[in-house]
């Protein structure tokens, strides 16, 4: 099937600047992008026009970072300090996935919010339960949410009953990677939970497992001083955080590492060097008092960004507040820098949430020729009235007053999905 | 006409101590609270009752601080600092509500989505306009919304069609004060913008004003360096740039004072001895870059604090957003004063946006015998499912997530409002 899709096509390039094709349209056959028009014509041969009008077309947004099992407690227990919201929320709650009815409650409306959100893609975590994880990308797939599923590894320093010693991690993931197969646009992420809850023996099987079946990689980095400090204790042989998991395999450019809060300077390069991918969680860092990240500086060192949600470290499902999240924390760095380091611009972190993420999940970014279509339709029509606004300003308005209701569909492949 | 209402009441105190009556009621009569229950009764004489049963009864969100003419422009522009941000948007909209047609639709909107978002009393800037003004007023009125509105008054430092200088300025606010008398849950505050555009005559003249008609007042105070340095050059004669307002009899018990970032020692004294309310705008604070003001601090001393928007300095015109942006906010101080500032806790926060403010109002907390019903109905039904969690951690739940769909009821007086 063959589609012209027209409307006000906006994307940003990584320096933030915006392309507007204001009577653009794409051409879409199969659901994958054929040619993008900067003046649409009236109709194409043998194609379905959909007409948005003066709506504005935008790439869906890319969620790098977030944790399932933790959906339904967000926004709640953040009075507490990291360790106890750990024991006295998280793991209870992580717990509770040995059961696929209650998973199956969960991840269903986690799939369908993710979609309502305009979230077409995710790199995200599960726990270590293979049923759990499987239903999770089934309800992904489901919704027509893609990308990367981990089911999470873990064998030291937390409950027992989140615990999966080797000799049976090692034939779970075996049968979760057979078993995942079977979806089209969902696929396993090796998924160490971070380096104090992984033995080096757990490590390095995952390593090898990454290989084998040439997988990406996700985990946590430097997110807090304290866990920085707990890491050089636990791995007193490791020049930095980031070698904990280079030295196994699991640091390269199909890595994504979340946070990197408090990187020194040898893991920044270490970061470029490998081209790892940042997910950068400014919400979740905030709410734990970890710190901001330093991410202006990586940008000017051409270190790969992207934003994410980090559910439930962060509050809130939308890429939309982690987009403004990660501007208002870069505007207290400003502050608390005298001025001296610059804070993101919208058009940035616009970009961090639709584009930079796209070849970590193997695709090009802004429409290219060639990819499958992950489009947003937005609408202000529902917003005060502001005449003359150009389509970044009505964007940024839409991105920071964060309503879904403003995503009037979502285009993903063939499918054209309103909720 | 008297009404029973059940539900799980749910209050906090200045201490962020929450109390719950797990099976309360409030009786209500003629829109004015006439009793709590801990233990409801099953119905009450000659009363209807109202079973929200599972439902938690709040005291409904006061905003004491936000630009009714800026709502439009709420979450743009903010790639831009403070200045181009005033001459590029706010002015160039604000100069816009001398069209009374303006006026009427972007205020019906407003007033519309403040009670949507369970807003029910606010002190609020307009413009210059003295006609807009009184529309402003009548659109809170007629949605139920209460409390405070100003008309702007500026004399210098600004663009000429939004100055008004004092021969025009004193019949005009006679005009105002005169016909607002027609309203009967909103009238007027006394608002100098702030030192910057006002000369000290027409200070003077409002300060009689206020004195005269017995007025409240509303400004701004120490929200970032730049204008705390340029107060100082404008008076080179007030010690501290409270003394600004307070020489003309504008800093009292009846004063709010939005943001106060960077108040001295002095200035800390000078609200504390003077009884100000402190509008505490962090969203605001955050997003021009002005820093974090020093909360903890004021609660030691026994200031008085309360939450605002400040739309459109701050983005969303959700007090929850408020609470979560102060509590947010809150923990980067702690971050960077290394851990010895504690964040605010969502009990704090959330007595700062339904209680503290009580008396600015005129009014007594938390569901007072005697005063008139302000109440939020708040369900969690559509969240995931949670099992297990208390009253408390239910409403952080919601307040976290903030969306105006977990309020089934807003109740005020004798009003059940449901959008």
């Amino acid at each position: 099937m063959r589609k012209l899709i027209k409307g006000i096509i906006v994307t940003a390039n990584a320096r933030g600047n915006f392309r507007v094709r204001p009577k653009g349209a794409l051409l879409v056959e199969d659901g994958v992008v054929r040619e993008v028009f900067d003046r649409a014509p009236d109709s194409v041969e043998s194609a379905v026009t959909l007409n948005y009008g003066d709506a504005l077309i935008i790439p869906a947004f890319m969620d790098t970072h977030l944790h399932a099992p933790q959906y339904p407690m967000a926004g709640m227990g953040m009075d507490l300090p990291l360790l106890k919201w750990l024991e006295h929320y998280t793991f209870r709650l992580e717990g509770d996935y040995a059961d696929p009815i209650y998973a199956r409650a969960v991840y269903s409306i986690l799939a369908h919010d993710l979609m309502l959100r305009g979230t077409t893609r995710v790199c995200i975590f599960s726990t270590i339960h293979t049923d759990a994880t499987l239903i999770l990308m089934e309800e992904l797939e489901k919704a027509g949410v893609e990308g990367y599923v981990g089911k999470v590894a873990m064998d030291r320093n937390c409950p027992v009953q989140l615990r999966e010693p080797l000799e049976k991690a090692l034939p779970e993931h075996e049968r979760w990677l057979a078993e995942s197969a079977r979806f089209k646009h969902v696929s396993p992420v090796i998924t160490p939970r971070f380096t104090p809850s992984c033995t080096d023996a757990l490590m390095e099987a995952l390593g090898k497992l990454a290989q084998k079946y040439s997988l990406p990689v996700q985990s946590h980095l430097s997110e807090n001083l304290d866990e920085c400090a707990w890491v050089r204790e636990l791995c007193p042989d490791c020049d930095g955080y980031w070698q904990t998991y280079a030295r196994w395999g699991l640091f390269n450019e199909r890595t994504v590492m979340a946070h990197c809060v408090h990187p020194d300077e040898r893991e920044l390069e270490a970061l470029l060097q490998n081209r790892v991918l940042v997910a950068h969680s400014a919400d979740s860092n905030t709410n734990l008092a970890s710190g901001i990240a330093p991410i202006r500086r990586m940008l000017n060192m051409g270190i790969r960004v992207s934003v994410s949600t980090d559910v439930a470290g962060g509050a809130s499902l939308s890429v939309m507040d982690a987009v403004t999240a990660a501007i208002r924390a870069s505007k207290l760095r400003t502050y608390y820098s005298d001025g001296r380091e610059p804070f993101l611009t919208f058009g940035e972190a616009f970009h961090m949430a639709t584009a930079s993420a796209a070849e970590f999940f193997n695709t090009k970014p802004n429409f290219a020729v060639g990819e499958p279509l992950h489009a947003l339709v937005l609408t202000d029509a529902a917003l005060p009235p502001f005449p003359g606004l150009s389509a970044p300003e009505r964007l940024e308005r839409m991105v920071y007053r964060s309503d879904e209701r403003s995503i009037l569909a979502r285009l993903v492949r063939d499918r054209v999905i309103s909720m």
